[in-house]
């Protein structure tokens, strides 16, 4: 049976008792901000003073896009369709995918393979810049379709400088930004998905915890998406006549066999 | 066209620029914690520091429960199977339904509308204990499979009192909670849920919310199951051949036709 | 451990050999259409000549409706947002609810539970829409958006008249139409919902099982918009610019503290 | 607004009228099976007699395995804890991943790339093989945990070699099997995963549909699970407080900051 057995490392519970990494829950509620508990329960440690203040300027960073991205369609879209809260938030969490949220992982795992060679910033940012460049990849993390600048991304870096906190991370991430706009000849600025990144790689985070920071902070906004299609929206929305169309074979008859 | 537009009072989306409900997001990830900017988009309105202390704990106190629940195992199923995170954590949240995490919403509901009556706390809640027990219902929120009292809600209700923030639904659950021992002749405690229930309610938010913050919460935990699954076990995890059996037909044959 | 123990009467496993409700996998690969082991895997038993052809025709007409029911909408946001096949179809089926879909669960109750009257059903119809109409409530399954008759009615209960098939539930489902047309003074014909939901209540099927034969049938057409989306869309489709307002509050600051 | 246009080719609805890829659905209903239904959904055209079989076959193979699959397993939760049908299934489909029916697209995959080059299967096969174990990597579809042999890939391979349609890689699957037990010294025999994934090669579908055929297949296996775990269960199913060990940190407290 042992083979069955779940182990895990995260929480413990006994009657009248829950331990969060060896932490009472009780003591966590008297103490710890919620992303302080958030990088607890991700890292196995509490956090310090700037990778709590980081840690919060993330989550909320990603807190809400508007109503376009797709995690907001699919999640009204399954209230409209007469489904619980819960389906609704769930069905925006599956659309957070590798062009939505992914970058975040993809990024950061350039970030941590690349900045284990032990070279300057500035050089390792050269040769990945180029790398990319000639097996003609695009470098996630770097450029937005809508915001030239991202207002994220500067907040972001500059909390991180006012706290000293930019390690190696955050200054690869930089000079490839610099070596991007030195080789292309036009600005391709990190973007918040970049930027966080670099931050949690330089909180010492795996790569594949990625998508996560992202999750936990735009679970609250799809929260509020779903309520807002509640209670303001009449079911079962569709898309209108006009913005279809068929274009496939025209009418036919089934052979006789 | 018009039916098809998209209408949200949430964020909105300029070059350059996020707002949600009104406040820069370059703003917020300066002034806020996490809870508040989780308490402004779903309210619409900053917290107090009285609810932005509530609105803290709250999220704390969920954040994970040990490996039991059903939503963890989904998670860890979905992981396990070769699935991404966002997959994982999207069929968690789906798991937490009308009996896990689900009391919360029901809980609230019936604070809130039986809130709405101009008697006194104690005088509803006999009302309301003899009503439940009459149609035989249980009362959601009250009870717990494992904490005969659970430490979280006695920590909840004490950050509260601190804080002096108890309003009508708190009171309304407390005195339920002591009618239904009078009524019973044993302890039926609250309940973490039946406490978050009283909290948002005194809050102001709106019962059919009352998922959400358990959602939110729990999102960290489900992204740490995860990722714990998938860095310490190996793929395709399954139930052991003596965990089950097979109690149906025996062998049978189908007939000619 | 033993209330730990899953059972299940469905599918029996040992090495070599597969049994659904007693029947051999390999001898139901060589003897039986899909819609009748889908048949046997709900029901438990195998369908008469009868039952196969209404299954058959039930599972062809739910296969597809186009692009812009909910369900299509989720399915292609997730592949859009750049997500495994697998999640897009649990997306779409996640999206099938009480407003799409859902009315055949809705409607086989009602027929299930007053077709157990002693009565002739168009006693029953006439109590039944009285009953609907004194209460205000719509009857699930009668009236579509587009359809003013449906063509998947029409000939599903064609079919069951060439097989002798309809017994009580379908009686009761059209005397409930003509009863509608008659207090209504307009038609408001059965639509495919309510259709199934006849034949499945006719074949003896718990209604709470109404959701899964569309489900089941839907889920091909499910596929086949993912995988066209996937071949033939770019990645990250996103509701336009012109499509959405925000209508929430203006600029406003974070006041001191 | 025409980049915001959706186009389909699969299904054109108008008033009255639905056609699936030209055929009305009225015709449909009357004239194909399901399996046939599917086949014309997913590829476009009708099958031939033969596809027509080889996709019956297929379909029931996959219907169900019992309740240890993972995918099983997470159906069960989510109406275990008091979720809809639709969502149960939805994350039953959500668990179908790269380990688990993922084998399905991978071996397809492999078949489709390697079967264009212009030798015989059995010289192919060699290649293909010792490429593999040079890479020290797995072939997906070959081997099975439990089936020494699997019947449903006897009884597929049977029933195409009875209706004579193997064609190139079903050929390829079985010379790869053959060159295996030459190289490794020991049987590693297709399993049902593999054998699906040659029998549609041999159709022509694209190997990005591969886990498409096992999800429409298994989707009535999952409402069926739902519907015993719904109507044979009590809610909230749990771990058993055996089933699990805490093996994280012991008892510790937060620093003062």
């Amino acid at each position: 049976m042992d083979k069955d057995r779940w182990k895990t490392g995260i929480t413990r519970i006994n009657k009248g008792e829950i331990r969060v990494r060896g932490y009472s829950i009780v003591e966590m509620m008297g103490k710890l901000s919620f992303s302080e508990a958030v990088f607890l329960i991700l890292k196995g440690e509490l956090p310090s003073r700037e990778e709590s203040e980081m840690m919060r300027a993330i989550l909320v960073s990603s807190i809400d896009h508007g109503v376009t991205p797709p995690s907001v369609l699919s999640t009204r879209n399954v209230i409209s369709a007469g489904n619980p809260l819960n389906a609704a938030v769930a069905a925006g969490v599956l659309t957070i995918g590798d062009v939505h949220g992914g970058a975040i992982e993809r990024c950061a795992k350039i970030l941590q393979e690349w900045g284990k060679r032990p070279d300057e910033a500035s050089i390792i940012a050269k040769e990945l810049v180029s790398d990319f460049i000639y097996k003609r990849r695009r470098i996630p993390g770097f450029g937005h379709r809508l915001h030239e600048t991202d207002p994220r991304t500067i907040k972001l870096f500059q909390i991180a400088q006012d706290l000293n906190f930019a390690k190696r991370h955050i200054q690869l991430a930089q000079a490839v930004e610099e070596e991007l706009s030195r080789s292309l000849g036009r600005k391709l600025p990190i973007n918040v998905d970049g930027a966080i990144a670099a931050v949690i790689s330089d909180m010492g985070f795996d790569w594949r915890l990625g998508k996560g920071f992202f999750i936990i902070s735009r679970v609250a906004g799809l929260v509020a998406h779903a309520y807002e299609e509640m209670t303001r929206e009449k079911p079962m929305r569709r898309l209108g006549d006009l913005n279809f169309e068929y274009d496939g074979p025209g009418e036919r008859e089934i052979p006789k066999k």
